[in-house]
């Protein structure tokens, strides 16, 4: 139920004092193969962090031996200095571990526009590597937590193949979606025993992070730091048929993407808008999303209030194919807009649990996308002000 | 310094019993002419109100000789019994005044979904048809008053021209941008008592939209509502220079624009966010309207944290052409952000000032836009999830 559940794998997390907590903050994976096969998908942010400039050229010829991941610090817009800093470390992880830096990658998290203190981070790798093992992978997951208040784990394992052989797939995640305040990353850290090649493993983690962590959505803000990275083993012998295996990858995301929305800082509610009906999938997505970021919304469902005005209003932003007067809303099971019009009383709506759901029915196709998110609290913003340092 | 400023126009403002408040909420603004030109802007929004549909009709001549306008409810998601409604008032007011309903607009602000009561809307246009006076402008835009807390208006007039001929621009807005709890609506009449045809007045009122009411982005919800009406009586029988009625009509919507931004809801910081440098107009608005949106950064204001971070990753979602490592950053006055890292200290940010100024330099062109937005508080999220009727 880690990143070491999957055979080939140790990990550590330990305390390089980043925090002034004192709790931990440096983690790292390694991949003790025998295959060493990795893909990675990256922030959009165009303002990117220094670790994910590195990271993207260590994952090019789709091969990492080891991560390393701090929380405590986002490293950027540090500019040069920056840059150097994450290259030093992954130079730093190399040499303890007898591996080349070009296959460390390297993930950060914490305060944006701040340089990492050098002399905590490299005595914490020292102390990190000292501390690999096979059972590591819930300290690992502990080490990189900000705002989070719960670690966040999940694994599957495969059905035996025809020699006999299953595979795993564990993962560890930080993050609270976006709403982590000031810190506002989501790294990702998955492992496989399957033997897979690098090219395999880009396209199941595209098709599996799509549906889950790119539709985990709670306050709109994009990081400049988010990382999923996906490493492969091995270990298991087992080759695995890529349907079953990206069926697996899925649900490790999911379960994963879920636990940062339901850890969301200040949420009281965890909202699952679908649209169902939809002319396409990407109609699907956008409509939900956009009902996602309404805070006007988000603010209603905070205050128990099934106001479906604000969700209406929402779906009339976007380009979807839809008749205005044929868009039917139903929250928590009530139909409370029928044809873009009143439907049922707003009385039978129960939104006193945390869990909420909404369907959007476009009633133009059978596409649907679902994107999770929370609403809009006080604490939210208590949160995200009080935050400075 | 309202509505009725220019001259050939009446007003008046009553009260309806469509508050539950039992503050006044039906007004009436009507053209003497002996001109009758007029030209609008409505909502963007899909899902447009039953009085945005009729008023796109009713506007498609060029002419309208009376505007009705109702606060305590929406007209808005309420189908084919919502337009008979719209319908209905228009032909009301049309009665009373002895006029063709098809030149009389109608704008509705309230909760969506609900039907209006009719059989207080209709005794109330006879009231404010009864009350309607050549200084009844406060009167009506007291009437238009959802959660605002101060009534807005404005006015302008021009130097004589050539024949010692002045003319006047006034007007009355409502709504607190889009902060205004489920009423989320700006409705604005503008009245001028120049000689203008409605093709001078939709060009005119298309160039004095786009830098005013169109850059004011409290919380990024569009509105089912949102009208913006301007009526030209040629009254004062001065034939205006174009640019020069631009130029006053715009200065009368900035105005009325900032009054929007400053009323709204739950917000203790005004921020002008202004992108300087960028390679065209809309790339220095979209950057800057990217800024707007961001809850995380409206937080940060709000506790009184020059959080560039914050700034810089909503910037990087954006398109428009920068080099990240080119962007500087100031906020009031201190260039925090330099050239995409670190610049001067945060401790000589003063944000203790309601106003805010934000500078983004893209350092690739020389377009700019100013978007003009507030804090997110715990007091808008009180606001927007205690409403509910």
């Amino acid at each position: 139920m880690s990143v070491t559940t999957a055979q080939g794998f140790r990990a550590a997390g330990t305390t390089a004092g980043l925090k002034a907590s004192g709790k931990p903050d440096l983690a790292l994976v390694v991949n003790d193969g025998p295959q060493r096969s990795a893909a990675a998908v990256f922030t959009s942010n165009r303002v990117a962090a220094a670790p994910v400039h590195w990271s993207r050229q260590v994952l090019s010829d789709g091969r990492v031996d080891a991560v390393v991941l701090n929380s405590g610090g986002a490293n950027a817009c540090t500019g040069p200095e920056g840059f150097q800093n994450t290259h030093t470390t992954a130079e730093k992880v190399a040499d303890v571990l007898g591996i080349s830096a070009t296959d460390v990658a390297v993930c950060s998290t914490g305060l944006i526009g701040e340089q990492l203190p050098m002399d905590k981070i490299l005595p914490g790798v020292e102390a990190a590597a000292a501390a690999l093992a096979s059972d590591g992978g819930a300290a690992a997951a502990a080490a990189i937590m900000t705002t989070d208040t719960v670690a966040k784990e999940a694994a599957w394992t495969s059905a035996p193949d025809a020699n006999g052989n299953s595979y795993s797939i564990g993962g560890m995640a930080k993050g609270a979606g976006m709403l982590a305040p000031g810190l506002a990353t989501m790294l990702v850290v998955i492992t496989t025993d399957a033997e897979v090649e690098a090219e395999g493993l880009d396209a199941a983690l595209r098709d599996a992070v799509r549906p889950t962590f790119n539709r985990a959505d709670s306050d709109g803000c994009m990081s400049t730091n988010d990382t999923v990275l996906l490493l492969a083993s091995g270990a298991s012998t087992a080759i695995p048929d890529m349907d079953e295996f990206t069926a697996g990858l899925t649900e490790v995301c999911a379960t994963l993407a879920r636990a940062l929305i339901a850890d969301a800082e200040g949420a009281n509610h965890d909202i699952a808008i679908t649209t169902v009906n939809a002319d396409s999938e990407r109609d699907a997505e956008i409509v939900s999303r956009a009902v996602a970021r309404s805070n006007l919304f988000k603010c209603a469902i905070f205050g128990n209030d099934p106001n479906w005005g604000r969700v209406l209003s929402a779906v009339g932003t976007t380009d979807a194919v839809f008749d205005p007067n044929e868009v039917n809303v139903s929250i928590n099971g009530v139909q409370i807009c029928r044809k873009g019009g009143i439907g049922d009383s707003r009385d039978l709506v129960d939104l006193s649990g945390r869990e909420v759901t909404v369907e959007i029915d476009l009633r133009t196709g059978d596409a649907s996308a679902t994107i999770w998110t929370n609403d809009l609290t006080q604490a939210y913003v208590e949160e995200n002000s009080a935050y400075s340092s």
